[in-house]
């Protein structure tokens, strides 16, 4: 679909000072949060973002996730993270990333992969009880269904 | 008052190693986290914690915070937050805070200080709208009175 | 050995209002840093913390994490985080960690489990080369084989 | 100075899902760590980025952090942080902070003021004892008697 080809998920991030720690490097649980930040640009960018899915009642809590630590992202680095939806059920989701170094400025990118990993969704109303999008969001259904056939390419 | 005599506010906190950054000491934002601990841990103690006052429909957003960094927290050092209340109107509330390095185990404490710092409070409703303490929950004005002059002495 | 079996690698984490998003619960990520909790604490105990390790010229950096989360764990509410170790080669080292509800003051403990996870990791020298610690540590390669065999009991 | 004026210290933040608290805000421990980005955004604008002054050997560490919450910021928006260096004497800076809602895509910038702020600071070596940046680092001493200059205007 043309709207999906021209979406990117390709999100950058500034590594933060606050995110190293006394080893020097960027500490491992950050990672998990720049998933988050990858995963949650790219529902913006396809119209279906956190904020409007609380309203529209939705919630999409982690039931997994996961990060295998390539080379160590460091401060003064922007890391690119790449979401990319490997699993839709209707109910389930699963997001897979890669992380790796950027260009920005006047540093080269080096394409070097930093991470990868994997979340795990359920989609829950306020009740925390799973709701099928299918029936009940077609919609979103279709959105979603398209993101995972674009993430297949 | 009795009860207040019993309280100790005093606080311990293990400074983890997520809580560093690569200068090799804690990240200075964390205080402001610690202290956070230390004022939720005191108004447990004093058997009004943060939940039962968001059950009773109060918040208690902050509305400045500060600090003062004297030596740097490192990781291996467990710390002591000492939380006092310094001012109560019964719409506002003020919390000084000390850090200090704290006795644990093998290590012996040499008391020195880490840092100081301030928050200041707004007791609200759900809707962000003041209350006023003394007339819609005397029993929380009585508690926090009792703070205030115990943190006098 | 006797000391292994004195030892409790069970750490208690108290959750914190800032662990916590806008969900209502303590945010995925928390989790993987509270694995690291348990898993320094455990370090402390056996005699080897981070600290001196890092003074010995080891660093034992995170090669993967992950975590499934069963049941969210919310403010109030006080953790108990069970690290095992789960592989050991003298070079790499897995560690295992359940998080469940633990009794704490007035609560009752219910030990629901809240999450579970792993992290894997090597021991590597300042530059980040592997070391062997059989041959050049085989104190610590000793205390890290009890940990083992304790955890597999 | 030319260069000065064309530097725009604005500072463009995403509000992220991890950064709100159970109360549906940012957590007020983030500001500290918004201010920081901006700080060293601009630092990296002049040329003269955190990682540039580690590698002459000069740390910059925080002194003093404050900040006083407006308005709180809150997920799906973006927010614009203004550093001003307000203060600068060679050995010590003080740098404030403005932080408001910003344009982006669709949405409409209200402007509307989130909080305000200030870091104090100190220049040191790696021993943390004080550099004098006039006689050591003219270079530098002269790019943060600019940003000073500039910052009055």
């Amino acid at each position: 679909m043309d709207i999906m080809n021209q979406i990117s998920g390709s999100y950058e991030h500034k590594v933060q000072y606050y995110e190293t720690d006394q080893m020097g490097i960027v500490h491992h649980s950050n990672y998990i949060r720049w998933f988050e930040e990858a995963r949650t640009d790219l529902m913006d960018k396809i119209g279906f973002g956190y904020s409007k899915m609380e309203q529209s009642g939705i919630l999409l809590p982690v039931l997994a996730a996961s990060a295998e630590y390539k080379h160590p992202a460091q401060y003064g680095e922007i890391v690119r993270i790449i979401p990319r939806v490997t699993e839709f059920t209707g109910v389930k989701l699963t997001v897979s990333y890669v992380v790796e170094n950027a260009v920005s400025g006047e540093r080269k990118a080096t394409g070097e992969r930093k991470a990868t990993g994997e979340t795990r969704h359920g989609f829950v109303n306020q009740k925390m009880s799973p709701v099928r999008l299918k029936r009940d969001y077609p919609e979103i259904y279709q959105i979603f269904s398209e993101l995972l056939e674009s993430g297949k390419r």
